[in-house]
């Protein structure tokens, strides 16, 4: 891109869809956002329909200057054919495609939701300036991304960084991708909330992460477990990954991380039991720092600054 | 280096000291090597002495092109100032310095023993013309190395790659590292030599990984689950890093890939379990092609082949 124009962004995940404008400086501009109600397999086209809706209401008569989006994973990358783990209407569907068909000749690129994440922390957010960086999104799924000696990991298939499915209890529960014990499996919004309403917790509202955060900082004992035992696997996680990379900092983002420091430092506390070796205990955990809009902010940067972070090749 | 000299390649482990010319195309001439002993902080003298006299064993009246060198981390890279957690005597040693007091001149780089491992199976052994490969050496510790899209992951300090320390069990045994349930705490060779013996397992030799492979060949089923056990764990981590980082090939060296399928035929059942993403599934994991030597090929292509396993500036 070698016009000023504003960028769209897109971030698709399990809980919303949301887009906004995003100027050269990471600036939002008009951001909507909807539901992304639970779907089943074959009701692709509605979501696709949903999706369609809410870009034109961001765009209404601009034509930006390209496209960035973050989706869950996983992905078959830079093709952009996505199948998200927590969006079952979608399998194999053809996302780049379609928005290059809706905006013909701009340059469209779809990145894993974690890995728009990390890019957005490292443009804009709490890595700025950090070698070594990984972001993570704990929402209705975990996911990861890397910036590794300020470049994006992608992998071959655009799926690198996935901390979700790294294991930390061998014996723990089963995973939706069919593993067993993967921080997913304990660390996500569904089952953190599951896991509380199991020991015992009960609301009025509706039992989800929102209420479930609301119920922890009123001083509920099982809402604060619940939490600490999310935490804890997220911090043992981490700390596999700061060995596996020499990670400097890594950036909490997504949903659940607005319980803060009822998740962050159970976390904290459990990288601390693990990371022993020098190379990997000076990594710091923090909280994203662009809040709900490091995704979008990151999926403009794929555009924006697309030198650093968009690989020649990958259009 | 531009003559075709051959390369002074050492592989320092905890277990033993070896050294040997390599030509450019990567065979071995001169290979010899002795038993590191155990030893203690204030004996690092006395374990360079054994060095010098191994490299001048090899050397003989030849000057070497240059000298690559695989050590046991953590170490402090490129500086080449290594503290191998599994020889006491060596904290802070700068073994980069030393080499180039020997052979002044000389390019003298040194590298992680497993980082080495990893870059001699991409050179030359089962991960030629593979984009994503770790490789691992399971010995008196466990380490890994990454080559990631064909060039080495050094990691800030060059310590990059280090699988031993993935948590493959949060409430597992204490590690060496001062954590807990590292795969090092669990596969590395004294601990499965000492969980079998503390199950019972009793040998007229010397309690060693050679005799417990022997025992397990032998059929004796306290070995063979020894070694199952490890191979779970080491599966397991595999796992995990296959998910962070999109692996194509894990290739396993060191004394305890021995083994054979004793501890690799677990470790691809764990891996099964626990990788069911495409991305990650797919991945291989095969014993290292160049056996022994993996190391000490990779350290002299630290040298040979530079231009892709080295950075520039790291001289």
């Amino acid at each position: 891109m070698t016009t000023g124009d504003p960028v769209l962004a897109i971030d698709i995940g399990g809980t919303k869809l949301a887009a906004a404008l995003v100027d050269s400086g990471g600036l939002l501009r008009r951001r909507h956002e909807v539901p992304c109600q639970p779907s089943r397999r074959g009701e692709g086209e509605a979501l696709w329909g949903t999706l369609v809706k809410l870009v034109e209401a961001v765009c209404a008569d601009a034509l930006p200057g390209g496209i960035g989006v973050g989706c869950g994973g996983p992905m078959r990358w830079p093709q952009g054919v996505v199948s998200p783990l927590n969006i079952a209407a979608w399998r194999d569907f053809p996302l780049r495609v379609r928005l290059r068909e809706m905006f013909p000749g701009a340059h469209v690129r779809v990145a894993n939701d974690a890995i728009a994440l990390a890019v957005g922390e490292h443009w804009r957010g709490a890595g700025v300036g950090v070698r070594n960086l990984m972001g993570v999104v704990v929402s209705t799924g975990v996911g990861g991304g890397l910036v590794l000696d300020g470049r994006v990991e992608f992998g071959e298939t655009g799926n690198a960084g996935h901390l979700g499915h790294v294991v930390v209890d061998p014996d723990g529960p089963e995973c939706v991708c069919g593993g067993r014990g993967c921080l997913e499996a304990i660390a996500r919004g569904p089952a953190v909330v599951q896991w509380a309403l199991d020991h015992g917790w009960s609301t009025a509202g509706e039992p989800d992460g929102r209420t479930l955060v609301a119920a922890a900082r009123a001083g509920e004992q099982i809402a604060i477990e619940a939490f600490a035992r999310a935490g804890t696997a997220l911090g043992t996680a981490v700390a596999s990954a700061a060995h596996l990379l020499e990670l400097d900092v890594v950036a909490i983002g997504g949903g659940l991380a607005n319980a803060g420091d009822l998740l962050l430092g159970p976390a904290r506390s459990a990288f601390a039991c693990h990371a022993r070796m020098e190379f990997a205990s000076r990594c710091h955990i923090v909280r994203a720092g662009l809040d709900v809009d490091a995704g979008l902010i990151g999926a403009a940067a794929l555009v924006v600054c697309g030198d650093q972070y968009w690989p020649s090749g990958a259009d």
